[in-house]
């Protein structure tokens, strides 16, 4: 891992993930690590492995936020298990921690994930996932893109 | 405080809250008041803040959770001030900490308290506040209900 | 519960008390109800459930904020229960929820509350609790002083 | 860094640390990344950044849990800066992250990570740190030894 690489999320649904949604996951988590950028996520299951399986399979560093209190949990994939203890809590951290986000499906872990991400104005790119409205009208915030390759790129860019 | 009242959450924008949303929101604290409920809130300014001069209007107990550590940032209408120190990460214990939500206006923060109440399966009326769908289908979360007093008497059934 | 009133913060095993403990954490959680201060606690079993019953005993108010993410968790004496969901991350919480703490008896929990507690400038009154040394001299922090009474007094004295 | 190495904590005092504290740091971080583990810690100065340079200079893998949002909060030996956003809650994560802590000097909130790593159960070795005691006898917790080389070397048996 070089020193201060750039950081980049992927969030998504840990169960119930459909095939296209670990494919799209799998070449993030890749594209990630050709860029020598950094994975960072929950370290669960479904979107998460598939992302962490990605970035291994091209060298990448993964590390894994997990919701509890034991480095067991993580995938197989993850590098550095950490173990926060915060449950959905530690959402916020998986977002403070990254430059970007990459959200690929999701439920309503990976909508926290999103608003936090924007609440705190780190950029977030999605791969089918959420469309946000007010009062009939669509709201800015995720930037749709159509497949995981561009979402990476897209989130490398505006990191600078 | 009588021991184990149900517990309702009022969220929304602390700053750039409309006049329709404070209304709104000073309308819900005093019907959480007035049915012997206790109101938690982020313990800031605009819609926190009407909900809990509501709140107080009917003598109703306000618990404030802030994000700082600094009891002093809560409004002058808490009862019960308690500074966690956790950021955004607070939103959280906000959601955990009610039987139900009531969700007014707002901004990434509010969505964030709203997924995570989803996520938690706390339920969550709203007025005027977020839309979510995904594939272009709305997805079933927020119960979007037409004014204050209907959200708190639907929040209230939630909890039978 | 006055808005505003005092809050101190009773801190001690959850198990494995010892009866002389438990008669202290409860004698210290009538005093502080006594002064129309509120109690803040861990809200399990032990120091802190004696210590709300004691509250309970003279009318007072008592919260708990709970590890886990259940409400049931909570000792039947609390009046509101606040599941954190932070595990001994909530450690931090309860002493930053406090004007000042009182210590008695405890294990390694415990000693992190103290810590945290003198880390974040909140005046310690211990009975019977952790005696912190460098370099084989004492190092001031805890108050220790003969019982739970005189704790409680010290504490609302600090709180000035 | 290679995947599920060791994870070793270095705790101690950011500010007001002797040269003494800072020279043994400096070697446990070092020694640390000269074993293959990983360090982590708190990211900031003092000891937190004495044991990044040590363990730099052996081309470690260095981890900052920073208390604040910010990342350029981290000292520049760090590889991996997270910022919590959980103040001094973060001390919770730090020695969950690990698999032994070593703690050089320390006011309070290193013996807030001393006693929530005893808590969890993780191993502490100490150079010139507290020493802890209950009724005026010594407790067990934190394995005093006299330099920074033997800390580690004692950590690393410890995880096995």
């Amino acid at each position: 891992m070089a020193p201060r690489a750039p950081v980049v999320a992927v969030v998504g649904p840990g169960r119930n993930a459909s095939a296209e949604e670990l494919a799209a996951a799998e070449a993030a988590g890749a594209a990630i690590a050709e860029a020598g950028a950094v994975l960072v996520c929950g370290g669960l299951g479904g979107v998460m492995e598939a992302a962490c399986r990605g970035a291994r399979s091209e060298g990448g560093t993964t590390i894994g936020l997990l919701p509890g209190t034991d480095r067991e949990d993580a995938n197989g994939w993850v590098v550095l298990a950490l173990p926060t203890g915060l449950g959905e809590g530690r959402n916020a951290l998986i977002v403070r921690a990254a430059d970007a986000v990459v959200a690929i499906g999701g439920g309503f872990g990976t909508l926290s994930e999103i608003a936090l991400a924007l609440r705190a104005g780190v950029p977030v790119h999605g791969v089918g996932t959420w469309e946000l409205a007010r009062g009939g009208s669509a709201v800015a915030g995720v930037r749709a893109v159509g497949d995981a390759a561009t979402a990476v790129a897209e989130a490398l860019r505006s990191v600078r």
